[in-house]
């Protein structure tokens, strides 16, 4: 195996500086930029010998020629809105230093793993699990834009959608940034991933009576926001006490309608999720909050509706992955190197339904991600993908 | 006086039309449909010997030849989004029915009365007290259009601002529906309005740190949208203790930064207002915000800051228009009226700072308003028609 951690970082250079925004990239998926970011990946795959592809759900392949057992390798290109430089393209230019390095490697960018347009069409559709009733319903999170639309206006329309035979895989693997401090904190350079936790994205929704906030008392009013506001503090209060150890709970998005200053808000719509490892804590998690809908539809005047908009399941990965990935990080950053879940969820989630998955961590600055400035030091960078390699070769050759 | 109560329903009716939605109206200010309502108004104007114009900020303007004592009477042309026919409209078709009787009135529709550039423009400059580096400084509340490119696109730019000699008018008067339910509930059908409360819109900002729902334990985080939500909790326990009987507070609006459901919100705004007549009442609210933003910066990890976007004293009607009107009112619909404050701002509010001002409502079904539903029989408009003519003619006689 030759390794070429320069060129490794020379192509994470590269890829940075389309859609660069400050010190992070703006690639929404099937934009322009994550467009031309897919174009560039395809040279990259062609260069080190993988016939690249890009499908109809904007799926980016590097399909290798040789039989025998084979990884599969990668990650994804778009971005949140004004976000990091390495969220995702870590992954797919880490996949790419391992064919380059001879490895036997198939590379994928998993289209919208951000969730521009939904839940993980990309790895889904690569498995096999998105029909097209699906695609023909979903749309933009925000501007409503329907999927059809996107990849009509991406050129990707009418393309058919490649699911590989998974057969040829021993496992996925993902090299990703840990999105946290962890790492950081501990003085450890590397994280091999253990599983990834399981998440439940609900929308709780008050409807009120939007109304004049001038001739409305306060006894007359129906405010769905102020319904929201309680509800929320009474989340906040109820979460720390069932909660598990590395529980973590969010309320990313709350909507308020018409939103204005001078107008009682009609209706409040709230986007939250919570993760963890346990079933069991995460069937606490929910039954408390559905009591707490229960409670405040019993005290509130605005109606509260629950409804799960997407779940996850915990994700264990592969034990000869992890045994792997541990023994390279033992040889190459002996105690700076630790074992850890993954409290974010990846493409390696949905991977994980089909074949044996690994993850490999590398520490996140200030453990800020899904912002422009995200950063990871180039040593960091570097002895990441030192163990993903040495992992995944030894990972191979177990046979 | 000859007061002619169809066509005044069936001028009413002709202004529902342009820019109809639904039931209501969407007349954003200086879009195509405000502009053609504006338009509409003049042709009205002239046909009553009223000399129309449109000045450079969007005023219409309706001069009467005659000298001797006269009445300022008008409201507002635009609306909010997708709301209501009557709010604005009625009393603008209310002053053109006054002219039409014969009565020496002269009609101003004030633009933006409804904020979506700025806080009572178009008042604000027939009064003197809006200067153009206030118009260079003002820009759309969420676009960020600029009001000189909206003036300009709207074919206003270039155009003088009308400011007339105030000692003109002995009052300035404004028919309005309630935009509560107060009438209503007492199955009253005209209200005569004592005064308009005192207003204060603040700004509450709470900066933390955006970063992924996942990868981040709750100790770590910086919240944003977490703050703001206890904060408000606070809010909500607090206020009641201290307000007034009728004081009222809102928030009408929260901006999350990004607003994405997988990410911890780096950035929450709030847009906070609260409302009564007595400025005693209106300095212990004051206060207590204050001490809430003090006691959140203490406790939470998200500093916030508190500033005031826009606030308005109240304003107490002449008592010799109070007077006109109520005894109208207890001619033409006895038992039926009764007088009460304003909790809504108007265009009176303004133009109480340079001139006896004078408000009649009628009421509101289910008190809704700001929203295409609202509406109001077409026999309390008439009535309210009735006392605020009479009642104007008799303000008049009183010399």
């Amino acid at each position: 195996m030759q390794l070429d951690t320069d060129r490794f970082l020379h192509d994470l250079q590269s890829l940075r500086n389309i859609g660069r925004y400050r010190t992070g990239v703006h690639r929404p998926t099937y934009g322009a930029d994550d467009m031309a970011s897919r174009h560039w990946l395809c040279e990259q795959l062609s260069e080190v010998g993988l016939e690249p592809s890009i499908d109809g759900i904007g799926n980016v392949f590097g399909r290798g020629p040789a039989a025998g057992p084979r990884l599969l390798a990668g990650s994804h290109l778009e971005t949140q809105d004004y976000s990091g430089w390495l969220d995702g393209a870590l992954g797919v230019v880490a996949a790419v230093a391992l064919a380059r390095a001879g490895l036997p490697v198939d590379v994928c960018a998993y289209a919208d793993e951000e969730g521009h347009y939904g839940s993980f069409i990309g790895s889904r559709s690569l498995i096999g699990d998105l029909s097209e009733e699906q695609i023909d319903q979903a749309r933009h999170k925000s501007n409503g834009t329907s999927l059809r639309d996107a990849l009509e206006s991406a050129g990707l329309a009418g393309r058919p959608r490649l699911t590989p035979d998974l057969s040829r895989y021993k496992a996925a693997i993902e090299m990703h940034i840990e999105q946290g401090t962890q790492l950081e904190r501990a003085n450890h350079r590397v994280g091999v991933v253990t599983g990834i936790v399981a998440v439940q994205v609900w929308r709780i929704t008050f409807e009120g009576q939007q109304d004049h906030t001038g001739g409305t008392t306060m006894a007359e009013r129906r405010d769905a926001g102020l319904s929201a506001v309680r509800f929320l503090a009474q989340v906040d209060s109820e979460f720390p006490r069932i909660c598990g150890d590395r529980s973590v709970w969010t309320t990313g998005r709350i909507v308020l309608e018409p939103n204005a200053t001078a107008i009682i808000p009609g209706r409040a719509v709230i986007d939250f999720s919570f993760r963890d490892l346990s079933r069991e804590v995460m069937d606490r998690l929910q039954a408390c909050l559905r009591s707490l809908v229960q409670e405040s539809n019993r005290r509130e005047r605005c109606p509260a509706t629950l409804e799960l908009t997407s779940e996850l399941q915990p994700t264990l990965c592969d034990p000869a992955v992890l045994d792997a990935f541990s023994l390279a990080a033992r040889e190459l950053c002996p105690a700076h190197w630790q074992k850890m879940p993954s409290g974010a969820i990846h493409d390696s989630n949905v991977l994980g339904r089909r074949l044996p998955v690994g993850m490999l961590f590398v520490p996140s600055i200030n453990g800020i991600s899904h912002h422009w400035s995200e950063d990871t030091s180039e040593e960091d960078l570097v002895m990441g993908m030192q163990v993903f390699a040495r992992g995944a070769e030894a990972f191979l050759a177990k046979g």
